[in-house]
């Protein structure tokens, strides 16, 4: 091979960059198919006028990247010309060393499908738009509009006004936070992204029901804690289970959604509750509470928190607006001991700086005017209705192919079927009749066959139509 | 030692938490002192009518928690009667042993300080409430008042809309990005977090200017990534060096602030723009670049991004709402390839689902309706007339005791002092006088004497009476 090219010399400093450039120049215009063979490197240094150090260095850089190759001592050769070898950083390989897992396909699946067009979502965790107080977000947009916001970077804990309301609003479920004990959050996920980071490390395992949205969710698998399953009954979690499988070791924890669980709907009993806590108090077991659904009560009103029943600290109490009000606003929070609480605010700044300022204006004025209550008693009637239409076609449609409860509060129905089926078979096929299922496998620890359905987001018709077709789907399988 | 008490074998599955409350409950109280010998495992299981691995296993767990110890064979005695180890779980130690760093003491105390009233912020990245755009924001929430919001999750990049306003924007940038290359962020700030956890490994390098506002975030840091500073000069970055130390290998990338850069207001030569593009061309360098200040030019428009210059994907581009309009939004925007954005986006499912819906309204309409480029003139005559007057403040004030170039954009001065300086003492005696300033050191990877200056925030008598004072404080030193 002949070279006539020399690298520009009143450029000096480029040197490298130019040889490099040149070789991939040459490799990928296919003047140097794979397999060419260089000249060697004292060849190539006295041709372009440099050290054989320079060479060196030029071809090490090459074959580090993959582009070539030697072959021992017998020199160097073009190993690889793929075009994005050739000119991009191999992001792919970036992606796959760094440090989160990415989602579960199927909720990977579920994120895309649900901004389909016409798509029948029976088991989104999300209220139907048809739910969204428009008028009162009107009336809080236009007070909004007339306050002066400055809207700078916010206090480390978030708004001290929407801290003392969320403080104020805790008292009424018998719990005392002060505001300096409250965290503002974008969404009550936030808390818990925070909280794995913040107060747990790698190798930690989190207790969780078994099933649990938690496993859906990947936040705490990513940051490199496990997740263990504790069997869960009517009345909760198996606390002598949780008994005999706990650990103690820094970092671990309990997470628990005593009241409307997510996704069985049940509720904690208060005998359970007591012996839970006191089980809590006897290992000094750090919990996390989620509860996210409390304000969603259908028949009679849930026990109170177990964080009520927590004088010495041992739980983090999350709350959020997500489900009651809107989840695009983002507001959520977290309460626990205030060493607690200081740290989740500390990394906070290193995450995002502060939940949006007009979210929180916005939620601030939401509890100053009592919406959290009118509204939640509006809303708790529109769902019962729903809860009861579901209801209903679960009983015209699919009681001979499951069980299920009769959810006293939340979103969901956990509908279990008798028999086992192929759950991606089945969300597939109903994915092609256009309706978007959350199979219950990927809250579960052990193989399950159940789905999460819900009766929050879809339209009655469409609650209607979409559990016919399903009902179909599962006898045909 | 006798024990008259007998565990309530009644509720027979709490014996063990029973013994245990038992024993903290005498602990506690002061009955049990330190020191106090505890009977016989043998003897304590018969006076409890218990087996004796009953015994031990409530043993084990005290002892594991630090209440009691052993004497070899000699039994069992109490070690430890503190209150918080009887009654809370540890939170110190999970806080201690977690993943993530505190932020800089520094910073906190800068973050907790700015919200102190009456304190001169004379270093702080945000604009004044003054240069808030009242009118503006008031007309865009009385607009979102009137738009039928429904407020539910969004799709996992952001608003279409909003990532459609944005790849306009960017287009007069030069920079070509489909709205499924653009995610929305809550701030600049979470895309670098993303970045860390979604395309970085644990022990990866990030090449980044010394010195760099970035030194200060902790958020690479925190997530297991080295920071290595990179020389700069008038020119930016110094990409010889960075040549010279660069090392290939997943997850190494360079991040810069080319344009404005925080905290030296240095703008990037055209040249040296293209020595770095051929360097990261030939080595095929994965960059983050962020763009924060563009907007804010004072006297001529800057030079386009390196983004516009990257038709092969070797940049991940990242622009923000906070400096032109407000932080409290908590808008920003990353671009790349569309692999990266995608992962990107994928995780920040994991992290807060989301950016608040209210604030992609609102910045959608900021866009839409021009107000970035209409209030963007507005702000930068402001802004020159600031950094005019602090420049004038300088010179009455600071002139003996240090240097400094004008810059000719974004929110900073950077004042090297003339003299070693001890800046915790400047930073605390500043604070005595009600002054908050932003030390140099907290920026930058080797000793340095400097100051963060920003004339965004402070009036015009601030700065006057800050700077004045300064100076008095630099000559007692």
């Amino acid at each position: 091979m002949q070279i006539q090219w020399k690298p520009d010399k009143s450029k000096s400093d480029y040197i490298q960059d130019q040889i490099i450039q040149y070789f991939k120049a040459k490799i990928s215009s296919g003047s140097w198919p794979v397999g060419t063979r260089l000249p060697s490197e004292r060849k190539l240094a006295e041709q372009f006028e440099v050290n054989r150090s320079t060479i060196s260095h030029v071809l090490d850089e090459l074959k580090a990247r993959g582009i070539m190759a030697s072959y021992g001592s017998k020199g160097t050769y073009v190993f690889n010309n793929t075009w994005s070898l050739m000119q991009q950083p191999d992001w792919n390989r970036h992606i796959e060393s760094s440090l989160y897992k990415p989602n579960h396909k199927m909720i990977q699946q579920i994120n895309k499908y649900e901004f389909q067009e016409g798509i029948i979502r029976l088991g989104t965790g999300e209220l139907s738009p048809d739910l969204f107080p428009k008028d009162i977000m009107k009336a809080l947009l236009i007070e909004a509009s007339e306050s002066v916001l400055a809207l700078g970077y916010e206090e480390n804990l978030g708004q001290l006004k929407l801290r003392e309301a969320i403080s104020q609003h805790l008292t009424t479920l018998n719990i005392k936070a002060s505001p300096d004990q409250i965290l503002i959050t974008s969404g009550a996920l936030q808390a818990l992204h925070l909280i794995s980071i913040g107060l747990l490390q790698f190798g930690s395992n989190v207790y969780v029901e078994s099933p649990s949205y938690l496993k859906s969710l990947y936040t705490f698998q990513s940051a490199g804690m496990r997740l263990q399953g504790i069997p869960m009954g009517n009345e909760g979690l198996d606390v002598d289970q949780l008994r005999s499988i706990y650990k103690r070791k820094e970092g671990n924890l309990l997470y628990t959604m005593p009241t409307f669980h997510n996704p069985t709907g049940i509720v904690m009993s208060d005998e359970n509750r007591l012996k839970l806590m006191e089980l809590v108090n006897a290992y000094q077991i750090p919990v996390i509470e989620d509860d996210a659904y409390r304000a969603l009560w259908l028949d009679t009103p849930p026990a109170n928190p177990l964080k009520s029943l927590d004088p010495n600290g041992h739980i983090i109490y999350v709350g959020t607006l997500s489900k009651t009000f809107a989840p695009g606003i983002r507001v959520g929070w977290v309460t626990g001991p205030q060493t607690v609480i200081e740290r989740l605010g500390d990394l906070k700044m290193q995450l995002d700086y502060g939940t949006s300022s007009l979210s929180q204006f916005v939620a601030l004025k939401w509890f100053e005017h009592g919406y959290h209550e009118l509204y939640g008693a509006d809303l708790r009637a529109k769902l019962l209705d729903r809860r009861n239409h579901m209801v209903a076609a679960l009983k015209r449609h699919m009681s001979p192919y499951g069980k299920w409860e009769v959810p006293t509060g939340g979103f969901y129905i956990w509908f279990v079927l008798n028999k086992k089926i192929n759950s991606s078979v089945l969300f597939e096929r109903a994915l092609k009749n256009n309706i978007l299922l959350n199979m219950g496998h990927i809250y579960d620890f052990k193989e399950n066959h159940a789905l999460r359905l819900s009766y929050a987001y879809a339209s009655k018709s469409e609650i209607d139509q979409g559990i016919e077709i399903i009902s179909r789907l599962i006898q045909a399988l």
